[in-house]
């Protein structure tokens, strides 16, 4: 039986914050601090380089990736961190064109995040010879599966709506189709249950530091399904994914399974932190967090339709097919997420117009949504928002 | 006027050791450890998503670069920090190529570190369409500059043999020819002076965890020439190297200047800790190192040459075309190396038979030269590697 209210003291929460934006940055976890310190006291300063063997750095991105590979129905030694998120799903790309020679289309869609749109779009200029990024509609994927899609991209849930794709569905029919799929979870590892053995996912990338708690620029990390991982060559093949790294072969030979997906030296202070972070999911289960996820939802929504009915749900209305945030829309959507920031209540805004909240059972509970709703109601009520220094836009929001 | 013993006191060294391993990972400068916990609790902690402005988060990959392009004879502005040592390699090579159409060749030497080889092979593998690495022996680069050569890639110190490149030469030379050149600076930058603006040099990369001391995993720097920053295309096209990554947009457009070599979200800890470490070279000039390491690099190969006959020279005599690193060969080295560690002299070795030693003036000075060749003449007089022990293979070494 998972205890949210254990879980919820392994945080720091400022005083007076309602913390709705893990979906973004996850908060501290108390144990992060103390564990980076050991780390750069006990560590590097004492044990410099050795610190790679006796300190087990270089076997931090699998042993930790192996703590991240529970929670989203990943087979042990099938994840390894390292790099960014586009990094990851630049290799994840990159690997998977390969393996489906004869094919030249990277099938996504407009509500994947960007990044993995740029990402694919420099991989298809670097390769040419006609290949191509295609993207459509989100609610299109499905009918656009066809035998020329050689990758089917998608972002399980959509940064800004939280509409959730289904990942069993969308494999299987890219499958049906002879293409294979790259899965990012940025919004779903450790936002709700995935299963991606269970799905048959070819690849699946994703990033640590929203609801993983990782800290700011903390790891990303790539699966690749165990069938796939003593085929797929690495675009990017950096050193540390070479089967003999302290051989120094001129020659590239890619390591074993997921590890070829190694790239460059590990950061080492960020895993530090996150391993700290990854306790907090000891005795948690993702079954537990779904189910506290869409309660704390439905309250939101509810609450919020209620008190505030100039905000338009941006998000699915089932909650079987949104992840673990709510997004509403609002022509001032700026200047209302400046003003409840400026009262405590953090979420984030995104373009043009969605006010964007997540909802993170480890540290958030009834209380906290009671709380926003009614200091949302209050700005939306006496129009808090309509002050100049609202709608000053800073360079990230 | 550098004042060495001012900078030695800014390290943490272990007591009864003498660490001549700076040149694979520094050590930990005494402010580092509070510098990243202010990040973590004051920033991470207290202000969460917010950080990202309010604590200058985004801004850092370009304002901790600015410090590292003093080091490097670089222009302000023209460093950015992020990723690792590998990806950068990539990103300046794809970028390079692109802007050398109708040639298909890059151009490097076997005493190029390997991962920057495997990185080349990965991108021409990726391109296909007759591009092609070709890797000649350094001292026959020269010759091999020819209007076949699309990008000359080279490290400018050898990793093994502390081997200098003419970067000046090599760099007058590629341009002649009309190529581009890509410089490698992970064991130069700190290291000896460097003058990138002065050479022409079109693209560099490095990294921070040798010389300049930023802790294990600290991101790595690329640096492009003014001239070429608003041309050169990422093929990595990551989101905050986008012109407005917070318009997310769905179609990439660089961003300005060396800002577009940006990928994913940077590692705020390792840049924390970086900052920290780039206290230490302020009122440092490049002369001064340079002075004194070679002062110290000579002192050591004196010292053994004298008293380790065994030992044979693997750098270059002259230390005009050497870098700040020392070399010997011995077909025990590893073991050698092993019975050194165990007496507190930490060098490393590098298969198949060089002993390594970093020479690194703002912590080591004369004494510790001194007392290195005295517990290596102790360890070859008295055949102290000559044991079990110290045969036995570690991951890493």
């Amino acid at each position: 039986m998972t205890d949210f209210a254990k879980t919820k003291a392994m945080f720091h929460i400022p005083a007076g914050v309602i913390y709705l934006d893990g979906n973004s940055l996850g908060p501290l976890p108390k144990a992060a601090a103390a564990r980076v310190n050991r780390t750069i006291e006990a560590e590097w300063g004492e044990m410099l380089i050795t610190g790679w063997n006796k300190a087990g750095w270089m076997d931090m991105p699998r042993r930790v990736g192996d703590r991240i590979a529970r929670l989203i129905g990943a087979e042990p030694g099938s994840v390894v961190l390292g790099d960014t998120l586009s990094i990851k799903v630049y290799q994840a790309l990159a690997s998977a064109l390969e393996m489906t020679p004869g094919r030249r289309v990277i099938l996504s869609d407009t509500g994947n995040f960007p990044s993995d749109l740029y990402m694919a779009d420099g991989l298809v200029r670097t390769l040419g010879q006609g290949y191509a990024l295609k993207t459509v509609a989100p609610e299109e994927v499905e009918a656009n599966i066809d035998d020329t899609v050689a990758v089917l991209m998608l972002t399980e849930v959509d940064y800004r709506t939280g509409r959730r794709h289904d990942m069993q569905r969308l494999t299987a029919r890219a499958h049906a189709a002879g293409a294979l799929a790259v899965w990012d979870l940025a919004h779903s590892a450790g936002a709700l249950p995935v299963d991606l053995a269970g799905c048959g996912a070819d690849f699946a990338v994703g990033c640590t530091y929203k609801y993983l708690n990782s800290g700011p620029g903390g790891p990303a990390f790539i699966y690749v399904a165990p069938r796939h991982a003593e085929v797929a060559r690495p675009a990017l093949s950096g050193w540390l994914g070479h089967e003999s790294p302290f051989a120094f072969d001129l020659g590239y030979r890619p390591g074993r399974g997921v590890d070829r997906m190694r790239v460059g030296t590990p950061p080492i202070l960020q895993l530090a932190a996150l391993d700290a972070a990854m306790d907090v999911w000891d005795g948690v289960t993702m079954e537990a967090i779904r189910a506290r996820s869409i309660a704390l939802t439905e309250q939101f929504i509810a609450g919020v339709e209620a008190a505030c009915p100039a905000l338009h749900l941006a998000s699915p209305r089932d909650p079987v097919t949104r992840g673990s945030q709510v997004s509403f829309r609002h022509p001032e959507g700026y200047a209302i997420m400046q003003a409840l920031i400026a009262r405590g209540v953090i979420g984030d805004f995104r373009a043009p117009d969605i006010l964007r909240f997540g909802f993170t059972p480890l540290y958030i509970g009834e209380a906290e949504v009671a709380g926003a709703i009614a200091i949302l109601k209050d700005v939306m009520d006496n129009a808090l928002w309509d002050r100049p220094e609202h709608k000053v836009r800073a360079k990230v929001t």
